[in-house]
């Protein structure tokens, strides 16, 4: 997606660690105009399949998947990241390692919110090693429902995750995939 | 708003400890299309201001925020929760104590989101005791931006944070005002 890689180009920092900084434009400060167009996007590439929920994770995930949603005409579940006393009882779970905090968390589902008829498009801001796409995953098929597949909005190709997924049978749509990144040669797109 | 008090009484749970859980369509699983209904209140009650960004709180403040906005036109910020190792040095911050929680954390934004020529709407999805909008508000203030009010979807106005934040001479506009809520009696509104 063209206007993605441009803001990325333009806008991204890159960091020591292999960390992307889209911060002034997707995970910190959110610009509406832009994620409306890759909800636009998401929706082109899944066009003519069945889907009635999406699911992503806290917390800049929310962002995407709210405003795809409008242009799927579906709601949004979001996947919390720790126990709050405002969900009980009953929830799908799952462990996730996140490569951006060094530490492993669980995530969680009230099991209301997702039951077998749910043909269940997953997305998110990035796709790196796949572990919150994995743990997503599971959270869907434990209740039954149907993954259709998964919208990213930023792949890092160099990592093994998009390359897993997919071989395990995942689609998996990812709006830009970086190759390879370093602050002397920038962002090289696949 | 009558949409937003029908849903409400509609699919509002209420739990003990004054908890009212909508997490059927407002803080778990999102009513996107609600959500849209909600952004077109808030533009239009705060019509002929000038706001050019609006900050919410993670995470469920961020759904709330970004639908919002689409019918400002302008970027959404969110404040932070946790450090996080994407969020690099410069960062203006306050203490919460959350209700939800029982705790006391840290919320933090970024200095470069915030410049003395910004004029802010807050939204966030609930005010119970004020102490997320205080905390917002108190980031505006030490960046040099303008407040120009907040936005809440639900306010418990059995608790003083509203009354607290309105005599403090903020613009508190909450779409939904609960009085009194209990198993028996149910939601009433103000």
């Amino acid at each position: 997606m063209k206007a993605l890689k441009d803001r990325i180009v333009k806008d991204g920092n890159i960091r020591e660690g292999n960390v992307l900084k889209v911060d002034s434009f997707l995970n910190h400060q959110i610009d509406v105009n832009l994620l409306d167009e890759i909800g636009k996007e998401f929706k082109r590439r899944f066009e003519g399949e069945k889907i009635n929920k999406i699911l992503t994770i806290e917390a800049s995930g929310i962002a995407i998947a709210c405003i795809a949603a409008r242009h799927f005409n579906v709601p949004v579940v979001f996947a919390k990241k720790s126990k709050t006393k405002n969900i009980a009882g009953d929830v799908y779970t799952s462990k996730v390692e996140s490569f951006t905090h060094g530490r492993v968390y669980d995530i969680m589902v009230s099991k209301e919110f997702l039951n077998p008829e749910d043909h269940v498009l997953i997305l998110d801001d990035f796709l790196a090693n796949g572990q919150a796409l994995l743990g997503l995953s599971q959270i869907v098929k434990d209740s039954g429902a149907t993954v259709v597949g998964a919208g990213i909005v930023i792949e890092k190709g160099f990592q093994d995750g998009g390359k897993l997924l997919r071989e395990s049978g995942l689609r998996v749509e990812s709006l830009a995939i970086v190759d390879s990144m370093s602050v002397e040669e920038g962002v090289v797109f696949r």
